[in-house]
C-alpha cells in the first residue's frame, strides 16, 4: 500500500488548495495589475532544452527520462528555457516589448535537506526587448508590491541588488582569468549557505591561486556602490555596469522603493546566463532561503538560435513565502464556506430537496445537499462542518405549505419560509 | 534547436492561456455551486499506484521512469488513484460524505492519431461515501451544469447512461463466463470507435465462442431499460442493477435533468474499476469523442488497502469541449485587455510616469508602462495591441501645468487632465 507523495512532493488536501489558490490568485492580479500576459508551457520538455554547458547544479538535478518512442524528455525545472523556444518559435510576429508571467510547477531532484522539496510553484516574470534597467525596476516592483500586498512590509523584506557584468569586472582587476567567472559565480552564490573555509576550497578546485582566491574575498567585502567605484576609479575599466546598477536602484526609487533595496555585491543567481544586474529578495533577518531572484539574461535567446535578444526575469517559488507568511501569521484565515446545505428530512421529501438546491444553484448559490437519508442531527453537524451558512430543511409538515424550515447556522434562528422564498 | 513543445504537448500562448483560464474559472465555478472542494496530488505519483491488473490501456501508456535515488515513479495518466491514496491515507478523520473536485493534468503515452494529445487537462469530481444513486445524479448534474453556463443545451450534447453490473447481469445471462467479463467490457468500449468484425475479432481472440460473441451483441442491442427488464424477468436474476439505473435516471429527472439522460447498455468505460452505473456525455451527432464520463467504483479504495468504501467520480477532459465550443462559436472573445498604458514623452518624464503608473495601480487599475524612450506614434501603436482603454501621455508641456495627456483610446478624444485626476 502507497500512503503518500513520492519524497519531496506535495498532496495539495482542500485546505492546502485554499492557501494555493489564494497565493496564485494574488500573483495574478499584481502582474495584470503591471500589464503582464499569462503564458504556459508543456511540463515535459525535451531534455536538450535544459542540458546547457556545465557548471549548474540545475542540469546534475534534472527529472529526465525516455518515453516509448525514445526521445530524451525532462520535467521543467526551470521556466525561462521554455519562454525562450516559445518566443523564438513565433520569430518577429510577437511585438516587443514581451512581458510575460507565468506560474509553472517546476521540478528538481534534490537531496532532502533544510526542508527543500523536489517540487515548487514558480512565478515568473520575464520582459523580452527592453534595454533600459526600467525592466529591472519593473519586475522587482511587481515583487514589492505582491509581498506589501499579501501584508509584508520595509521592516520584513530587503531587495540585494548586484550585477554580473560589475562583479567580472571587479574579479577581472584583481586577476581572475575571464573564463573562470561562472564557475566562481557559482561558488558565490552559495555564499551564506556554505561556510568561509569551504567556499575558499572550492575555488581553489577551479583552479584558482591563493592570491586569486584572496583577491575575490576582498571584492566580496566590496559594501557599496561607491566603494566599488573607488576600486575601479583610475584603471582603464569601463564604468557602464557601474553607471547601469546605479540606474535600476534610480528607478526603483522613482517607484518609492529606495527604502526596500541594497546593493550587495554576493548576489550572483545560481543560473548561470544571466549577464547583468542579478537580485534577490530576502527576509530582513535572513531566516529564511531567497523569496525571489532575478536578473538580465542577454544572451539566453541567442544561444537557443534566437538571434541576439535583451531579456529580464524573476522567479518566484511559493514554499518560502509560505513560510514566511505563516510564521508572521499573514496567511489568510481560509475556512470552508457554502451558502446553503439542503436536508431533505426522509426519502420522500428528496425529490423537492433536489429542486430547491439546483434553483439556489440558477441563482448563484453554492449549495450542497445531503445525498443519503440520515437523522436530522447527524445531517446538521454536517452542515456546520461543511461551513454552511444557513440549511434548508425540507420536512412533510412545513412541506404541506409549501415551506422549509431556514436555519441561520450563525444564530441558530430557524423559521417556515415558501420554498420560492428561498436564497 | 528545439523550436517546439515535445510531441503530443502544448504551448499556452497568453490567447491559450486566456481560454484555459476561462475554462478552469467555470470548472471550479460549476464544483463550488455544488459543493465540492478542490485538492490536487502530486503530478509525479509512485509507478505501482497506477500498475493495476492487466488489461486496461492506461497502464501500457504510461509515463514511467526511475528518479536518481532508484524509485519508479509516472506522470499521472488519472487522478482516482491519488484521491484513493489521499483519502486513505487521511483514515476515519475526513467526515463523510466527501465531495472533492480537481483539475489535474493528466498524461498518457497515446499513438497520435485522430488529434490526441498526450497531456491534457481533466476536470474531476467525486463523492465518496455514498451508496444510494443520488451521488450519480450529483456529478452528472453538474456537468450538464457546466455545458448548460457554457452555452450548450439539449439539443447539443446527451447524458449515455448504463450499468456494469446490469450489463454483466445480462451477459451472464447469455452465458459469459463472470471472469471474463471485465476484459470483454475493454472490448466493449471501442464500440463506435472501431468496426464491429474488429470487435467480434476481439472478443473471439479473448477465447471466446462465436456464439457467445453473438450472445454479447444481442444484448448490445438492448436499447432500453424496459428492454433489459424484459430479458431478466422470468430468470433467477436479482433485478437490484436494473432498479439502481432506474434511480439514478429519476433522481436526474427531479433535477429536471431527464430530457437530457438516455439509458445506453454499450457504455461501460475503459477503465476496469468501475463497479456500477457508467455514463458519458456526447455531442448529439457524437462528431466528437466522449465529452466525460465516469461511474461507480466501489472496489478501488479496497484494493490500495482501505477498507470497503463507495465511490462515484466524473473525469472531464479539456481538449473535446474545447473544439465543440470552438466550433459552435461559443468560445468567449478572449481580448486582451488593460486599463492604462502610461506613456512617458522622453527619458525626462520617466520618473513622472512611473509614480503614476505606480499610483493608477493601487487604485486597482491595471497599467502598463512604455519601458523604453520611443516616438510617441509608435507607443502609441503600443499600448493600442496590448488593448489599452486609456492612454496617459506625460509630456513636458502638460507637465508644466501638473496635467498629462488622457486619451481614450476608443474614442480617440485626448484632454489634458490634472495629474492627480487621472483613474
Amino acid at each position: 500500500m502507497i500512503s503518500g507523495p513520492p519524497r519531496g512532493m506535495r498532496d495539495f488536501y482542500p485546505e492546502d488548495v485554499r492557501l494555493r489558490n489564494w497565493l496564485f490568485s494574488l500573483w495574478r492580479e499584481v502582474s495584470e495589475s503591471f500589464g503582464f500576459e499569462e503564458y504556459d508551457g508543456p511540463l515535459v520538455e525535451s531534455e536538450e532544452l535544459f542540458t546547457r554547458k556545465s557548471g549548474e547544479e540545475i542540469v546534475g538535478q534534472l527529472y529526465n527520462f525516455e518515453d516509448k518512442g525514445g526521445r530524451r524528455l525532462a520535467l521543467r525545472p526551470e521556466m525561462t528555457p521554455t519562454l525562450a523556444r516559445m518566443i523564438i518559435a513565433k520569430g518577429t510576429s510577437l511585438p516587443r516589448p514581451i512581458k510575460w508571467f507565468s506560474i509553472p510547477q517546476c521540478f528538481r531532484y534534490e537531496r532532502m535537506s533544510r526542508g527543500r522539496r523536489r517540487e515548487h510553484y514558480q512565478w515568473n516574470l520575464d520582459i523580452v526587448g527592453v534595454k533600459e534597467p526600467s525592466a529591472e525596476a519593473e519586475v522587482i516592483a511587481a515583487a514589492v508590491e505582491f509581498l506589501k500586498r499579501a501584508g509584508l512590509g520595509k521592516d520584513d523584506f530587503k531587495v540585494f541588488l548586484s550585477n554580473r557584468r560589475l562583479l567580472a569586472t571587479l574579479l577581472r582587476s584583481k586577476g581572475l582569468p575571464d573564463e573562470k567567472f561562472a564557475e566562481v559565480c557559482v561558488v558565490i552564490d552559495k555564499k551564506g549557505k556554505v561556510a568561509e573555509p569551504a567556499l575558499k576550497e572550492m575555488m581553489e578546485n577551479l583552479g584558482l591561486s591563493a592570491a586569486m582566491v584572496d583577491g575575490v574575498f576582498e571584492v566580496l567585502r566590496v559594501d557599496s556602490l561607491e566603494e566599488a567605484e573607488g576600486l575601479l576609479v583610475g584603471t582603464n575599466t569601463s564604468l557602464e555596469a557601474l553607471e547601469e546598477t546605479k540606474r535600476v536602484l534610480e528607478y526603483l526609487s522613482y517607484y518609492g522603493l529606495a527604502g526596500f533595496c541594497r546593493f550587495d555585491i554576493s548576489i550572483v543567481r545560481g543560473l548561470l546566463y544571466y549577464t547583468g544586474p542579478v537580485f534577490e529578495l530576502f527576509d530582513v533577518d535572513r531566516k529564511f532561503r531567497a523569496i525571489c531572484g532575478g536578473g538580465r539574461y542577454d544572451n539566453l535567446l541567442e544561444s537557443y538560435g534566437g538571434g541576439k535578444v535583451t531579456a529580464v526575469g524573476l522567479g518566484f517559488g511559493d514554499v518560502v513565502i509560505s513560510e514566511i507568511l505563516a510564521e508572521k501569521r499573514l496567511l489568510p484565515d481560509f475556512q470552508k464556506k457554502i451558502d446553503f446545505v439542503v436536508i431533505p428530512f426522509s426519502q420522500q421529501e428528496r425529490k423537492v430537496a433536489m429542486e430547491l438546491s439546483q434553483s439556489l444553484r440558477t441563482k448563484g448559490n453554492n449549495v450542497s445537499i445531503t445525498l443519503d437519508t440520515r437523522k436530522l442531527g447527524k445531517a446538521l453537524a454536517g452542515a456546520d462542518r461543511a461551513g454552511a451558512e444557513k440549511v434548508a430543511i425540507v420536512a412533510p409538515d412545513e412541506l404541506a405549505e409549501g415551506k422549509v424550515v431556514l436555519r441561520d447556522m450563525r444564530t441558530g434562528e430557524e423559521k417556515a419560509v415558501p420554498i420560492g422564498e428561498v436564497g
